[in-house]
């Protein structure tokens, strides 16, 4: 039996420790400023290197880039095409690859890029996704948190960085610079000096803003979940905050605590799904930064006249000293992000369910 | 007050209608044989005139094709995209409206060719969108199902072809004559022909067998639901089948009966939702027949062994008598939509909900 399975040892030995665990007060409960800090100052130090790989494969040519996922590292994808769309004409395009595999894609070529990320280095879908296209000479760029993992070995990529979390962070750095290589990022330098000196101490500082934000929402979500558990919660995003909005509705609250949701996009919102909403239906909107805003404004508004029991979260209510509120855009999602950290540590607690405990995943054949 | 409205006369005299209504056995309800083999054959009778429309674009030239739409004619349009993704370099994309009019898309350009449909003629986001496009010189091949209406006007664009409903239908037509054009379906003619002589009967002979699963179907469903009205009702699709399982949750279960619904793909349900699944979580699962067919199977597989509780509609279990195996990848959709009209008639029966009762969409200011 693995180790996460619910009726493994160490999954009871977990959900008695978080039984135990006091839940009189925020006590900023699974954070450490310094790591934090340091895994954020590390992704942005990869700069040379992914500067590195850009160059040579813009020197060489290419006709598309795709970004690959399945599940969260498609969702990381979306966000990263959506961030380009309207500022960059550089090929840039979102695959998923158990649909490669089956459908295929007549313009993902030999002389394309793929850029993929992966945590555990051995997501099976990836490991036949990149067996197909090395065998028809797509040149790879993969980020593999885990190293000594199988997509780790030679075979199946051309330039690899090894370095653990921030995917989202190493994308956005991916994208940036080709939007520099491109003419469309004149203050390319500028901007990551503010986010090289700001960013991560920034982000450091919204998860201890956040702390009692998320525990107060953990606290009272749960309270709600236990007496009605089949209830959807709905999470509404846009912009580069609809991938984080997807991912999270799915790889953390269905897929780590167990509890039904639904993830829409703050315009398709407003093509079928408003008239499920009663007073009483829980929704969740995450307002970001982005050109996108206003459409999730949009929702939030009409929340506001119809629902009771809505709850926003605003990026734009946490400061970034030392980054322009142009930039703001870019890194919202990362503020979101260090919210949703709070909230996922006390929804653990209140939960007493272990963040990583799987009853299906990787547990059973199917 | 709008007639739509649930407060409206016209409402409640639809109402009493429906609760009046014998609920004893399956009576092909709403279903008019001849008026639907008429509309479909109507439908494919477009060909010389798309095929005129798509000739003069190809001779002028362009650099990309939007299918562009919001709510379901975005569903439709990404249906369009991943049947053409595996068998075409045509350089075909998909794009919203409401993010096109906040993000915009600078792929999208004055030498690129948008393509939408629309039933009403009048959707806000639509409007605003080809004004926008139109401004850069885009040229714009539009379907409006109304005639006279507002996006029939000569200003917002450069081609129309009024005629209504079969908006999937209409989008392979197109699709599949630029794949013509492309050199990738050299048996197009023979794929015509039998399309021109036997899907209209053959989608007409689904409907009539499909009416007692409707029934059924329906009959069981709204005794859960009224059982429990929180629970959300899970629809699963992969291929050219996850835009009509995305718009066939959101618009016809939420928007047309205010039923909680969530939609996911076959490969991203292997992603995170799978752990929400009990033994008695409804799931029902669309499995069409182009080639991702095997990732819906791989749920079904998965729900036999850890659910009680799931439909499985297989559109393999219809005979399209003169129709080739081999073309049924193309038009399965077709198949599941037919189903489904059965399927919705007697939803709108059990539950006695008039299926164009909105009490937000169309009705409120937001």
């Amino acid at each position: 039996m693995d180790k996460n399975h619910p009726s493994s040892e160490e999954s009871k030995q977990k959900i008695e420790a978080l039984k135990a665990e006091s839940k009189e007060s925020p006590s900023l409960r699974n954070f450490d400023r310094q790591k934090k800090i340091d895994s954020i100052n590390g992704a942005l130090a990869l700069r040379p290197q992914i500067e590195k790989i850009i160059d040579e494969v813009w020197e060489a040519g290419f006709d598309n880039i795709f970004f690959v996922g399945i599940g969260g590292t498609w969702a990381s994808s979306m966000q990263l095409e959506v961030y380009m769309r309207g500022k960059s004409n550089v090929p840039v395009y979102v695959e998923n690859a158990a649909e490669y595999l089956t459908t295929g894609n007549k313009k993902l070529t030999d002389k394309s890029l793929v850029i993929y990320s992966t945590v555990s280095g051995t997501t099976a879908e990836m490991i036949e996704f990149c067996k197909a296209v090395k065998a028809q000479g797509t040149r790879i760029f993969a980020f593999v948190d885990t190293p000594d993992t199988e997509l780790t070995k030679p075979e199946y990529q051309d330039y690899l960085i090894c370095y653990p979390e921030n995917e989202q962070l190493k994308f956005y750095m991916v994208g940036n610079y080709l939007m520099f290589k491109n003419g469309d990022f004149p203050d390319y330098d500028e901007y990551n000096k503010q986010m090289e000196a700001s960013l991560a101490e920034g982000l450091a500082n919204v998860e201890e803003a956040a702390d009692e934000l998320g525990f107060n929402f953990a606290k009272s979500e749960v309270e709600r979940i236990k007496k009605n558990p089949a209830y959807p919660r709905y999470f509404v995003g846009a912009g580069n905050h609809y991938g984080a909005t997807y991912s999270y509705a799915m790889c953390y609250w269905e897929e780590q605590m167990w509890i039904r949701t639904k993830s829409i996009t703050a315009p398709e919102f407003f093509h079928g799904m408003l008239e499920v909403i009663d007073e009483d239906t829980p929704v969740t909107v995450f307002v970001g930064e982005d050109e996108q805003r206003v459409l999730s404004e949009r929702v939030v508004k009409f929340l506001d006249k119809v629902n009771d029991n809505h709850f926003v979260i605003d990026t734009k209510d946490y400061d970034m000293p030392g980054i322009d509120e142009k930039y703001r855009g870019s890194i919202s999602h990362h503020i979101l992000r260090a919210v949703n950290n709070r909230v996922d540590a006390y929804m653990e607690l209140f939960l007493e369910h272990p963040l990583n405990m799987r009853r299906y995943y990787r547990q059973i054949e199917y």
